[in-house]
Parts: structure tokens; C-alpha cells; sequence
């Protein structure tokens, strides 16, 4: 595997966290055990998932001696919710955020950043479990815009919905329960729009707390659109109506 | 290379245009000579590249002893313009077709079909050279939709937009030189939308043919939108205007 954001071993792993490195994840052999190992649970490290040693090894493919080890290093930055919402405010605009649930195919992922990018929002909101990881694909399938927008990582997708909610956000999620039709949302006002995984869509816990539970109305018989292609058509649907608002 | 629609050697490749197997193309090597070469060349075969040696190996990989010619089958079956175009009149249906210009990514390609039949287009419409082959990846990435949706294989996308225009057709074509938003745009009626290509968008040779070029209002740096998510933001404009018309 070449991977530029990739280290491995005790200790290149342990550096790349004592040097403040933005972790993406860590992935430890299962029932490691050593000296060191303590130091990789220290509370800036995110996600540790204890894998099994063949599926270490098929990620690691001819990388060398993992030591039981791997890092990925995040290409980005990420910003605190708080940060990201007073940046709007300061700048006196509308926020306008996309949050997504567990999309885990990195080029969908990509895409959407990169729409997200040319329909003026102003972050996009991911889980630090359970989504794609922001690689090397992702970057380049974005197109450029994981650069530039603002990726906030969430702890708890919960809390950060209900911390918008509270901060004034309409949020709308799309999915094939809507109860409307996306045109009928209104989204002129401060508003953050829920994309959902490929497999099941947007969770129910996070359904129930929104404002719009908005549909794409379907002709023929293919049952779903792709998650990054809805995310366009929604998203022009906010730059339109707060064109036109 | 694994690919059940790959077909390599001499006999076996003129055994697959005999049995009248619709063929995507066919890659001779540069200077072949042989008895059995003018049966290449008979008039079903719709395509003959010639290809040096070395660029032959590399896309055969270890295929095996291909003889100098390979043979992609085409998993769909294509449709003549004329066809399309009376079944959608016979259904009693106003039509509706998308057209890809040198859209040379396999999964743009699959995505765009999968998004045109969710908007319940009518068709596709390709050119037989530079553009995407409909093969393995793009029917996965189309998520069954290449297998629905018929597609026309155009030898010239000029006569066969000049066909669709004299038939009634408005056409529009998407570009960041459009002079008007595409919500603007009149999509209630007989329509044929062009995609272009990822690098450089429609051709002015079809942008002259249109009834209008529309863009997509964009706000923010990145330059542009995926070609996929520009189709869908169409595409469910149309839906959008036919269903409230």
C-alpha cells in the first residue's frame, strides 16, 4: 500500500501523536501487548479498533514491519462545530451545513464535498466513526474542495444536531420516507441538510430529529438515486431558493 | 485482465462477429497482416483501432496469446434513434433523452444512466468513439440501470441531434458558457439534454445546435460540478417541471 498518510510501528505511531499529528485512525493487532502500548491510548488518539492480525496484514499489504500498529494520519484539519458556526455568523451569512450519516464510499464522499464547495455551504459534518475516511481519494474526487471547506468531526452526530437545532438551523434530511417533496422544503433560512449511507439512508434517531424529511420524487423503476448525486440536487435547491428568497 | 467481455485471438474474435455478438470495439495491432485480417473489417464491426504492440500488451495483460487482436463484447444490446424515439410515441409519452459528449469516465457514465432512469428518461445516447465503453464497471456503477434504459450507440452525435431536433425535440446542453440559469429553461417538452466532457464540456459543434445552453448558478472557488451531479440537477429539473406543468 503506498500511502503518504500512512505510518507504521510502536514507535513512528507514538511520534506522529506526541507531535500533535491529526489522527484519521489507528488500527492495533488484536491482544497486543508491550511497554508502549499504553501510550497509543492517550486521549488525542480518536478510534482505536482492535483487527485481527490477517486483516492487518491485508491492509498493510508490503508496508514493512508494523509491529502490530498502523496510523493513518488525516489530510486535514478538522474545526470545532462552535468554530465553524461563529465564522459564519461573522461573516454575516445564512449558515448552510451538510452533515453526513455513515456514507462510507470515499468517492461519494469526495463528490459531495466537492458539490458542497460549489453550492456556497459553509462545512461539511462528519461522524469520526462509521463514515469514509478523508484519504487520498477523497481529496482527489473532491475535487480540490476538502481543501478548502470546513470539515467538522463529530464525536456524536446527536449532540451536534441537536447544537444546531439549538443555534437556530432548520435541518432537513433527504430520504425515500419524505413526507414532502424537496421543492415544497423551505430552505431560505439557516439550515443544515442530512445525507444518508448508501445502504439504509438517513438513521432514524437522527430522522426524528428533524425539521424536513424531504423526498426526490422518483420516475421509473430504479429504486434509488446515487447519495452524492441527491446531495446535488438538493444542495442547488438551496442555492436556488436563497437565490431567489 | 478479467473480463468476460473480452474476447483476444484471430479465430475467436471473427467466430464473435459471425454469431452477430454486438461488439464494443476491437484493438488490432498496429500492421497486422494474415488471411484471416479482411474478415476484421467486415462492415458490423464498427470499430478498428490500431494499436502498437506494446499498448496491445498492456491492456491484455496475460490474457494470453491474442494474436495481435482483441475483441470487447458489448454486455447491452444498442438501439437505432428511429426505434427510441417511436416507442416513446407509442406509449403516448412526451420524450426525453439524455446525450453524453466524450463523457470518458466508465463510472460517470454508469451514474449519469442510473440518474437518468430514476428521472424516467427514455434513453441514452452515446457516440461510438471517444467516449466511456459500456462495460463490467459501468453497468455496476449504473446499479442495473444500463440494463433498462435503452441506450443508442450514434456514429454521428451531428445527424442524430439535427434527426432529434427536425422530430421536435428541443435541445439544451449544460455549460458554464450558458446564457441563462437552467431553471429559467422551458423543460416541459419533447427535450434532449447534453452532458459534456469532464475536461472540456460540450463541443461548440453542439453547443450551436441547441436550443439553449444553461448553466448551473455556482457559488463558492472550485470551479466545477462532477459531471454526474450536474446531469442529476437536470435531469430532476425536468421532473420537477413535467410533473407541475
Amino acid at each position: 500500500m503506498k500511502d503518504s498518510n500512512l505510518v507504521y510501528g510502536m514507535r513512528p505511531v507514538i511520534e506522529a501523536i506526541t507531535a500533535g499529528k491529526v489522527i484519521d485512525r489507528i488500527i492495533m493487532q488484536q491482544g497486543l501487548k508491550g511497554e508502549l502500548v499504553p501510550e497509543l491510548g492517550k486521549p488525542s488518539v480518536k478510534m482505536i479498533f482492535p483487527f485481527s492480525t490477517h486483516r492487518l496484514k491485508s491492509l498493510t499489504g508490503l508496508c514493512g514491519n508494523h509491529q502490530g500498529v498502523v496510523c493513518f494520519l488525516s489530510p486535514i484539519e478538522f474545526q470545532p462545530i462552535e468554530n465553524l458556526l461563529l465564522s459564519v455568523y461573522e461573516k454575516g451569512e445564512v449558515p448552510f451545513f451538510v452533515i453526513l450519516d455513515r456514507v462510507t464510499d470515499v468517492r461519494n464522499m469526495g463528490a459531495i464535498a466537492r458539490t458542497a464547495a460549489c453550492a456556497g455551504a459553509h462545512g461539511l459534518i462528519i461522524p469520526d466513526k462509521g463514515g469514509a475516511p478523508i484519504n487520498a481519494d477523497a481529496m482527489k474526487t473532491s475535487a480540490g474542495a476538502l481543501s478548502i471547506l470546513p470539515v467538522h468531526r463529530s464525536a456524536n452526530l446527536k449532540d451536534t444536531i441537536d447544537y444546531l437545532k439549538k443555534s437556530g438551523l432548520r435541518i432537513a434530511a433527504a430520504s425515500e420516507k419524505g413526507t414532502k417533496n424537496y421543492y415544497d422544503a423551505d430552505f431560505t433560512g439557516p439550515l443544515a441538510i442530512i445525507m444518508g449511507s448508501e445502504e439504509d439512508g438517513v438513521s432514524g434517531e437522527y430522522l426524528r430529529r428533524c425539521d424536513d424529511v424531504v423526498k426526490i420524487p422518483m420516475r421509473g423503476t430504479i429504486e434509488s438515486l446515487n447519495v452524492s448525486v441527491a446531495a446535488g440536487i438538493l444542495l442547488f435547491e438551496v442555492v436556488k431558493q436563497q437565490t431567489f428568497k
